[in-house]
């Protein structure tokens, strides 16, 4: 418990510390964001704020847990969530630089997007697969025991890996919506992973320990960017953030094998690329008609009238019901 | 744990679907608020709209904790709690119907608000102080072991439960500031209260649970006053609202003998009472100068050129942060 306080904290303070760093040295390298041409009108206005804020938060979550990890007997649970936070990110990073450089609003075409992230999907389901901590099975919420996937276990975790990584990244359109949102969720992990590892011995077996060390560094590095990336937003995280929240977000599930747990304090992300999907089959079924009056949903809401705060507590509150909803689930 | 997260969540929507009723009767009746003289300029703008929102909280705080613990041996503390909340909510309720009849922009007179406040929390103190359950000592955060007050328990806890009251009414001058900062609070304190209660049976002695559950239906509560409280506010709560929360998180405390967490969880209501304190002394001492640009504190930001989101953000951030040192320092 007490570590787990001491990682949010450092974490923190770390994000803080290195806030009023990385946000003068982006403006000064001209990562201003190039706003995504079809985004609400009054969106325009945010042209030129810095991008790739999400370092800020990127450097704590992989840093202070391993830090605060020594002298635990590690396991392999924290470097599987590594390889998704540092590998999704660094496709993001990639994305992110190219747009900036060729000042264009998008930067990796889908295909290039698609295939290194599926590819880093595929190494880490099958590390967890071939990993006896891990294996083809998850808990399941609500009951007790075990689902058992079998080889299925492997396209269903790319699957979500890519899924929420992709979703995380639709739901990175309001300042602040996407940091808020994750960092209700990893602190749910933080408190799941507290409760699944009481009474055992990090010291004979720190596995979860680690990954909970992680969560716990994830929310406090969110909460340092939050200062700066909430309404009115100084800087975005950019896909470098975005990619890296989803891929951390899928990675401690999968490590900890809660990934059913995703569909319940995921879902502001599962219904953004829902509203995607449905916006655009429905525009080509019909040859041009609508359902929202711009997808992803929050645009919608935005459209609709509704002040950005507003939006980001509406789904920042859903997320906490939700969580315990989820808590709830697990623990009894 | 499933009872506490029935309350949140019973208490949520019970608020949610209050907003609607209570926010057009409020207009109906002409309860706008009428902006204190002295606030910043650009609070101006905030005339008209509704006061006396804390009714939307008030009611499920109190209703739903009751209802929840029906079978449950319930005890003293829940209704030491309630009498601080309901208590102090009275006066505030007086103070605010006063200032909005009379088309005046400060309601009772101090004298009028301290005396009853000041009766209230003798009753609460004294009641306290002979229950078995409560007695005269105090939790020590940090340390195993108890602070034996004696006699100067009862001045102590009026000194507190007043100072409380009046200090999160202090706090509640920006859009959601003193509703986040509370949310964060109960949910602390109920964090704590379901750790104490471990293993315990509700039938046989349900004293503290009945307090946890009204700490769930607390923060569920605001969180549903949120949705309509959050910057742009739609509804303010008026000092019906933050006497009522003041006084419950006070009452709370004295019930679960934490009060010496109050100065850490609630460290933005201590801040915002310090700085009007020393602003006034420094203001007359020097006969016209100021320490702030205004007290208290959270308009010295705003007129700083903060934006109002922000500093709600940072207030709540800070607290979360206080908070979980709290809950290492009782949990270990």
């Amino acid at each position: 418990m007490q570590r787990l306080v001491i990682s949010v904290i450092i974490a923190f303070l770390t994000a803080m510390a290195l806030g009023p760093v990385v946000i003068p040295w982006l403006k000064r390298m001209k990562f201003g964001q190039t706003i995504y041409d079809l985004g609400p009108e009054s969106h325009k206005k945010k042209q030129g704020i810095p991008t790739m804020g999400g370092i800020i938060f990127l450097v704590p979550m992989v840093v202070v847990p391993l830090l605060l990890s020594l002298g635990y007997r590690m396991g392999s649970g924290i470097f599987m969530v590594l390889l998704c936070t540092l590998g999704f990110g660094a496709v993001g990073f990639v994305d992110d630089f190219i747009k900036v450089k060729r000042k264009r609003s998008l930067g990796l075409t889908p295909i290039q997007k698609i295939v290194p992230q599926v590819a880093i999907a595929v190494v880490a389901a099958v590390w967890a697969f071939l990993d006896p901590r891990v294996g083809s099975s998850l808990r399941l919420p609500f009951a007790q025991g075990e689902w058992d996937l079998g080889w299925f276990y492997i396209p269903a975790m790319v699957f979500i890996l890519v899924g929420t990584v992709n979703s995380a990244n639709l739901l990175d359109g309001l300042d602040g919506l996407l940091s808020s949102v994750s960092l209700v969720d990893f602190a749910t992990l933080a408190t799941i992973l507290l409760i699944v590892t009481a009474g055992a011995d990090p010291f004979e077996d720190g596995n979860l320990h680690c990954v909970m060390l992680f969560c716990g560094a994830a929310a406090g590095s969110i909460m340092g960017f939050l200062r700066v990336n909430a309404y009115p937003a100084r800087v975005f995280m950019g896909d470098v953030g975005s990619f890296t929240l989803g891929g951390a977000l899928a990675g401690v599930c999968m490590a900890a094998r809660l990934s059913l747990l995703l569909p319940i304090i995921a879902l502001a992300m599962v219904v953004s690329a829902l509203s995607v999907i449905i916006q655009t089959t429905y525009y080509k079924a019909t040859h041009g008609k609508r359902i929202f009056r711009m997808s992803p949903l929050h645009h919608h809401f935005e459209l609709g009238g509704m002040p950005e705060p507003r939006i980001v507590s509406m789904y920042t509150i859903g997320t906490v019901l939700l969580c315990l909803v989820a808590l709830a689930g697990f623990v009894g």
